[in-house]
């Protein structure tokens, strides 16, 4: 099998074998194909798609091409989530103690995302002495341990993927929802987990900007995920406005505490509240979701979520305390509020425009090789519908350099609509699926 | 301009501009582009297609990639002519000193073809001497002093195809008709010629197996042709059998020596003859197709075309002496013909079998760096159409090794039919564009 020929048949809008494609995925691995029959066949694919049991065959040959955890000496149905990323999505971190909290181990392994404000990694890196960079051999104990482990895409999970991906950054075919399907199932089957729930965002600040594009790209994943064997749910929601009030890491990590202290945002709580709530469901601790919702309740209350947190972080390095005391995470020298320019009502906040502000102040990355501050970004934001007054604060600007905040002033007063009224407002949970 | 950005335009089906265009071959031609974003490129544009004027501006931005011949010196009107390859097609070797018997300049570089057959180069070389890699300035002087200079691409030719044509080569996106067209006339162009004859063939001893294909490539290659400020004109030829009765380098040559004897095929005969009074046409020396050919024809009798031939292979460092004795040019070891099983008339003779035993026998490569053999080949053969008697011969095999002539007599055998009747015959010009 040369690889011209099975590009030449993809080319032709042919289904690929299982043959073939396994061929594409260790050529990827190994090097046996060169990165321009690679990319060749990345693009034909793009342009010519991949059918449901293409895209399993895809999936399955990337996450054989490295090792899979084996969770088996945990007891229970090991659920994780992903989210496909939006702005203040700080959701992991609430999440994962809550559904520990009730019974369901939730092994997580993340990337760490090239974007405009960090990934999960980058926020849990905020508190001080916390380590992602856990082996797979201290993974598995952790879960088995503490039920959980945040941790970072160790070298030899779909070593595959990391090639493609990095190929597919820069040759333009990287919206592509096979493409997609594969990289995230990928790695997440390799976890060793039963379940998964998934977080598919459409809107201005996500990676899928219609509902369509965005239901198109769940129903790969439930379906391909199922061919591989697990049980998968995937929620739609909105990304508009960002989530929660805060952009930023050691912002996003106090507002995550703020969740299991009761005191969350709602928009936040809502969209954690349902994905942990179809965690519970698939972990089999709740029958429904009215009794999952119950049992979530609990756990915020009891403080059994909290003391969760607590032994995660402290088993991965960090300092527990933050827990308690959210002052002792990273502080920016600079906190400036954003004046309303007039009274009335929130009419918009473009995520992307408060992310572009964050990123500006140092809170994401430009390049993979930028390195971020964690202390910087965006707290205290009105939401959408709120009401404000002249010269009252919009947002509060954490930042460590006066040209930097001088600049994310500018990018973020462009970023919020103040208006007559509240507007009419955008239900967050579009579809389960 | 970021790559990925030009990329993504042509994945999504737009036009690209003339900046963006020669933005990508710059790239191809100082690496300032990675090869997987070129394959990527090139793929988009084999599934999305590029407009005639896409391929006009890709054409002029291939061609300015190195550097332009020019032959203001020479007087006249200098005509080239380009085959898109076929079996047995050594049409260029009697053509040349023809047209440039009859008055018209004939500057031509070829390319050294990858395939069954040798290209003309590798024809050419089977005269005693001959040599093909004249630098520029040689081939300059070289058109002024004697009306003709057959040489090999040089390096400062084009280099951008050179890069894209080894990726193409590799990555499935050879048969595309923009990138085909910008591959032959950027080369084409750049000889410094001012009117070019295409002879685009089909059938299945050709590239384009359908008349359909063909007249598409041809239609193309008129147009941006044009648009490249020169005189274009394109023929239609059928290519289901070998062209003329041999296929090997030296068995090639005599047979275009035997032409410009007036003793050559008649297919051979028409196909040069109809190619060669276009060129005189455009070449400003004939009016029309029967004062050309009248001219053509004078150019033979009168010995002035054997005459050229004399020259060019002088000036280039050949053994004269062939175009009248054709015996010193290389012989093979075994002359072996070929029985025809049963008598009756030859209904097929397929060019691709014809020239796969010729490939088994060492006149052609099946790879880059593969030596050619310039005696071996196939002569003698019947045409379609010729009645043959039971053990008469169909064709002689000309081997250098006992092992590949039996391959080759299996080979050619199988490529063979004679059937009872002499079946209807197919025109060979199919158009004139």
């Amino acid at each position: 099998m040369f690889p011209q020929h099975i590009i030449a048949r993809k080319r032709d809008g042919h289904a690929l074998t299982r043959e073939e494609i396994q061929a594409f995925v260790r050529g990827a691995t190994d090097g046996s194909w060169a990165d321009y029959q690679l990319s060749a066949l990345l693009m034909a694919i793009f342009l010519r798609g991949m059918s449901a049991e293409e895209t399993a065959h895809y999936t399955e040959a990337m996450m054989r091409s490295g090792v899979v955890a084996d969770l088996s000496h945990v007891p229970g149905r090991k659920v994780d989530k992903h989210s496909t990323g939006g702005v203040g999505d700080k959701v992991s971190i609430p999440l994962a103690p809550m559904v520990v909290a009730c019974g369901v181990p939730v092994p997580m392994i993340s990337g760490r995302g090239l974007g405009h404000s960090g990934g999960t990694l980058d926020k849990l890196e905020a508190i001080p002495g916390f380590r992602t960079d856990l082996a797979l051999e201290a993974y598995r104990e952790q879960v088995a341990r503490v039920g959980c482990a945040l941790i970072g895409q160790t070298r030899d999970l779909a070593p595959a993927d990391k090639k493609l991906y990095a190929l597919r950054d820069v040759t333009a075919t990287v919206e592509c929802i096979p493409l997609i399907c594969g990289s995230i199932l990928s790695k997440k089957l390799a976890e060793g987990i039963d379940a998964l729930v998934l977080d598919v965002k459409f809107g201005r600040g996500a990676f899928m900007k219609t509902k369509a594009e965005a239901r198109r790209l769940a129903e790969a994943l439930v379906v391909v995920g199922r061919a591989g064997g697990k049980q998968v749910r995937a929620v739609l929601t909105a990304m508009d406005e960002p989530l929660g009030r805060t952009v930023g890491n050691a912002l996003e990590v106090a507002e995550s505490i703020a969740c299991l202290h009761g005191r969350g945002p709602a928009d936040l709580m809502e969209v954690t509240g349902t994905l942990a709530a179809h965690m519970l469901i698939l972990g089999g601790v709740a029958a429904d979701e009215k009794a999952a919702r119950e049992k979530l309740h609990q756990a915020i209350a009891s403080g059994a979520a909290r003391e969760k947190l607590r032994e995660i972080i402290a088993a991965q390095g960090g300092d527990a305390r933050v827990v308690d005391d959210p002052s002792r995470l990273p502080q920016a020298k600079f906190q400036e509020p954003l004046p309303s320019p007039r009274s009335g009502f929130v009419r918009e906040v473009d995520a992307m425009g408060v992310a572009l502000a964050a990123l500006r102040l140092g809170a994401g990355r430009a390049r993979a090789e930028d390195a971020i501050d964690p202390a910087v970004g965006v707290s205290h934001l009105l939401k959408v519908g709120e009401p404000v007054a002249a010269g009252a604060p919009l947002a509060v600007i954490h930042a460590n350099d006066r040209g930097a905040l001088a600049e994310a002033t500018q990018r973020l007063a462009a970023a919020i609509v103040v208006g007559d009224s509240p507007g009419i407002p955008v239900p967050l949970i579009e579809a389960v699926l």
